[in-house]
């Protein structure tokens, strides 16, 4: 793990048994362990900067867009006035990008346990990590599960941009992190975290939507494109305390204008609805 | 190329420069040359067996159905009455599976130029070539661009289920044999081809609607998530004689009983449609 072996770096994991995803690497631009993880960046031939955490990729400058316009649009666009929001993890800084791009977002808190990661990719991320200086934001450094434990009827949106239930994102997986998504939330608010992939993951989503259910009136799933995550797609995983709210219809439909200015290169509101069309397989197991 | 190092083979090649996808394999089934390529079926880890041509994953036992399905109903199921079918390629016997199991096909041609990829499937990739034994099934080895100029309006469907524009399906994907496609159709036909990935080869992709557009009166663009290929996905350029045609709006809704029927894991209505929409980024090259 970590390893880039005769200019490569592959990710081998234990959540994706027996299949890599490799990028051809120019240079290692940081390696470090910091107190919670391996942090990594490297520079690649055809992907732009990458950063990689414990062995496992989390964003290249040339396809982060998808990952994060998704996981922050998507609630976004199905609350009808989402002005304070909460991230969990997301020390990249892209979700934070797409939030305070929104004009609908008054306030972005961001709560990451791992000051490194903002670090590195403030040097390495640029494009990502401008979010930084938004003055809509408030950044936090502290472990998630504590932060929302310590808050109540707060948040309008509450994002969980994390790694994988490997390592210190594990217990963001767990119903108990889900009871504290729950009482943070304002009435009617919206929960979207990282929600794993249907082709490798599926008896983990359809576990978590199942408590999820016990937690809240509406939950569902929608999934986008990923090409540098593994098996190319990453999934969302969305509760809402309104039990009228169809998440899978905008209620704010943005402009061709609005999503120029809003820098979108994924999201529109047809990509929104036609995110939540699960494959055959995957609908016969999660819309049971 | 084609090597199988440390126990995993690494697909590398020059359409997607600085990536590689990588399966952990148990065993080299066979290996060969044939007249036309490299021929190699692997037998790995997590995906079953896999067949790679030139170097290049064609389809895993794992994941093939989403490809199958989506290349030959969509199609299908856009045509009101898609009784005869032609496959130029297509050898390992999947899209014919599909094919024949669509209650409204009566007959079905399939021209594959490398009788050793036939007979591999046959023996390596049962699930998949068991549509060779078919009744409906009339099967010609030779090549698609010669057999379509020989056939003129006979077929109500056309699937160009090729290989990559290098090695022996390079003249596929060029404008001389999308004319031989509208010759060899009949009235209102269609065709649908295997049309690269719009992560990686968007240009392409436009190009090759551009010169369609010029043939057809309705050309459309459709993908699928397949985890095997590069990036994670493929489309699908679709072409209609029929210039009132909405390919995106099945005409033939498959009931939940039809669809177990026909084994299907991906395709369902609603996939049909949302398999169109583009993201902003590839909307905005292709739809323009």
């Amino acid at each position: 793990m970590n390893v880039v072996k005769d200019g490569w770096f592959s990710e081998i994991g234990p959540l994706w048994k027996g299949q890599a995803f490799s990028l051809e690497v120019d240079k290692v631009l940081f390696h470090e362990k910091s107190k919670y993880q391996d942090v990594q960046v490297l520079k690649s031939k055809t992907y732009g900067n990458v950063l990689v955490l414990d062995g496992v990729i989390q964003c290249t400058e040339r396809e982060e867009f998808s990952y994060q316009e998704m996981i922050t649009h998507i609630p976004l666009n199905s609350h009808p006035n989402p002005e304070k929001v909460l991230v969990i993890g997301g020390g990249d800084g892209g979700a934070v990008r797409e939030l305070t791009r929104h004009p609908a977002v008054k306030e972005v808190t961001m709560c990451e346990i791992d000051e490194k990661v903002v670090e590195v990719s403030k040097k390495y991320l640029p494009n990502q990590s401008l979010g930084f200086d938004s003055p809509k934001l408030t950044l936090h450094i502290g472990d998630g599960f504590d932060f929302m434990s310590k808050h109540e009827g707060e948040f309008d949106v509450i994002i969980t941009d994390s790694s994988d239930p490997i390592g210190p994102a594990s217990s963001l997986f767990q119903k108990s992190y889900y009871e504290l998504v729950k009482n943070a939330l304002r009435p009617g608010g919206i929960s979207c975290s990282q929600g794993e992939c249907m082709w490798l993951h599926l008896e983990l989503i359809k576990e978590m939507m199942t408590f999820c259910k016990e937690l809240f009136p509406v939950v569902d799933y929608s999934f986008a494109a990923t090409p540098a995550y593994p098996s190319g797609q990453i999934g969302f995983l969305l509760c809402c305390l309104n039990p009228e709210a169809n998440l899978r219809e905008p209620v704010r439909i943005l402009t061709e204008e609005q999503i120029k200015e809003m820098k979108l290169r994924y999201y529109n509101a047809d990509v929104h609805r036609a995110s939540f069309v699960l494959p055959q397989f995957a609908k016969e197991v999660l819309e049971k």
